[in-house]
């Protein structure tokens, strides 16, 4: 939710030079995406959104992100497509760092969550889940348990400062998830999406009309995708967890994808694993910020709470599933 | 430069049906304008930018910039033209805050200043001075001499951990201008942006196509406007003041309204002034960033130098017109 890194008339100018997208109208820094600089540019032809990306992008990882977003743009999902210049090229440089043009999606992200969004949400991300298949680029999911196990080393000594016992909820989870997380050819794999919060969710009309930032995106169980949307989607403000919500997203996804027993059975365990992870994030970025930040860190303790009704869960069920 | 307020879908659908802008296909915060939350909405009808007044903006001054807004853009300037609702409002509320919709530029801020981007600025300046002629309403500079007074005081006790010396530096500066302000008749009145920094104005193959951010316009001497300008405009990033471009907007400017000598004899002491007053403004923002903000303060100690280099010159030929 920043602009990052300024560009100067002349390197827009010499970047733009490279496409077919016509003559310049408008250029705006634009609050979204946490981890990139973003810009809405306008010009005779349409608009586009310009994202340098910054630290937390890996550059070797673009040619995957940028190739799926071709690869699903091509299959009819509504994402952002790369565009490519000229030369042929979607991904060059810009104010030093690795920069890619794509189109612009209409719709907003929802502020309030209703049913209807989950419903959107599960059958949005069943037909990504399907249209991926062919992509033949790979990407390991770098935040899961070796992840965890990561960042959990790079918080301990901290952690009981934000909160007093956190530490030890954590080792206790990172160890519980490590001897059950289920084994790799135990569920159905392929590529998921990763980070799909409201934000990257477009809605017209209460319709999904597109998906965004695709920066999280990589290979691991397809039902993992649930579990963080579980989590992301399906709690209230106050805390509870809304199992209407839940139902109505994975009643959506199954009617296109159908949820094996062992992805419904690992269910809860899936969730733990991903209010883990975004604890770890959130705890890592708040024990990590930079003096004077400009960008408010998100509070890692909503994801302790998440994580403690997915501990108590005793099966699928508590999802609305059966 | 950042949205601070979350606006929910409910109370955006309620706000914009007041208004005939047709439906609405994205909405996206922008970073632009430091002191309020801005959003660029794209409708079928067009593009628009919807502005929250945060805290900085007294409620009470809205009806005098929105009406200078209608009134300027009648005239024919390029400045945003505030969109009125079937009821004739231009100004309502949102989330809690005054709000209102304006027309959509085309166009860029200059990163890099050109002499071309001065003589575009200098034209367009005294088009609006003129053309706001017959604006009724009235509006005092609350951030003239009395203003300077009020922030030295509020600021005196922690001037000198900025930068050792500093609260000397004011405190004299304060009492020279206090005594040598040129009085209210002696030089041309009207109404004064009052910010025009290059953030505020608009470029489209370096000629100028707006000019926005009205929210410090107020009356006083014109050449105010000036000298505003030639602090913001016309020093290069190294702290050297660069004669070319003051030329260029001076020359400019008097091609559309006369400079007065009276006028270009206090160019110097308005420079001063106007060095003064953002060198105050951002002492107090420095001063005053609230705990883990935001937004990162501009560094005052740049108008430091702007101000010593206004002392020392020995007539408005360092401007480049005599």
């Amino acid at each position: 939710m920043a602009v990052y890194t300024e560009v100067s008339d002349e390197e827009l100018g010499t970047f733009l030079s490279a496409y077919d997208v016509g003559s310049l109208r408008s250029y705006k820094g634009i609050a979204e995406g946490v981890e990139n600089s973003n810009f809405l540019l306008q010009t005779d032809k349409g608009s586009y959104i310009l994202t340098l990306y910054e630290k937390r992008v890996a550059p070797q990882d673009l040619p995957f992100f940028l190739g799926l977003m071709d690869h699903l743009a091509a299959k009819g999902i509504a994402c952002p497509t790369p565009i490519h210049g000229r030369d042929g090229q979607a991904l060059r440089s810009l104010a030093g760092r690795p920069a890619a043009m794509v189109s612009f999606l209409n719709g907003m992200s929802p502020r309030r969550i209703l049913p209807a969004h989950c419903a959107g949400l599960g059958r949005g991300m069943a037909q990504m889940h399907l249209a991926a298949e062919g992509f033949k680029l790979t990407r390991a999911n770098s935040l899961s348990l070796d992840g965890w196990q990561r960042l959990y080393g790079e918080t301990k000594t901290l952690a009981n400062d934000v909160a007093p016992g956190l530490e030890g909820l954590i080792e206790a989870e990172v160890a519980w998830l490590t001897a059950n997380w289920p084994a790799a050819e135990s569920l159905p794999r392929g590529i998921i999406h990763a980070d799909l919060f409201p934000d990257n969710v477009f809605f017209l009309n209460d319709k999904l009309s597109g998906v965004i930032d695709f920066y999280f995106a990589c290979h691991d169980r397809l039902a993992y995708d649930l579990a963080i949307c579980l989590n992301a989607w399906c709690f209230e403000p106050d805390g509870m967890f809304n199992i209407s919500k839940a139902r109505s997203m994975l009643s959506a996804y199954r009617d296109v994808r159908p949820i094996t027993d062992a992805e419904l059975t690992a269910l809860p365990m899936l969730a733990r694993g991903a209010a883990l992870r975004f604890l770890l994030t959130r705890l890592y970025d708040w024990l990590n910020r930079p003096e004077g930040a400009w960008v408010k860190p998100k509070n890692p303790m909503e994801y302790v709470q998440k994580l403690r009704f997915h501990q108590s869960v005793s099966g699928p069920g508590a999802y609305g599933l059966d």
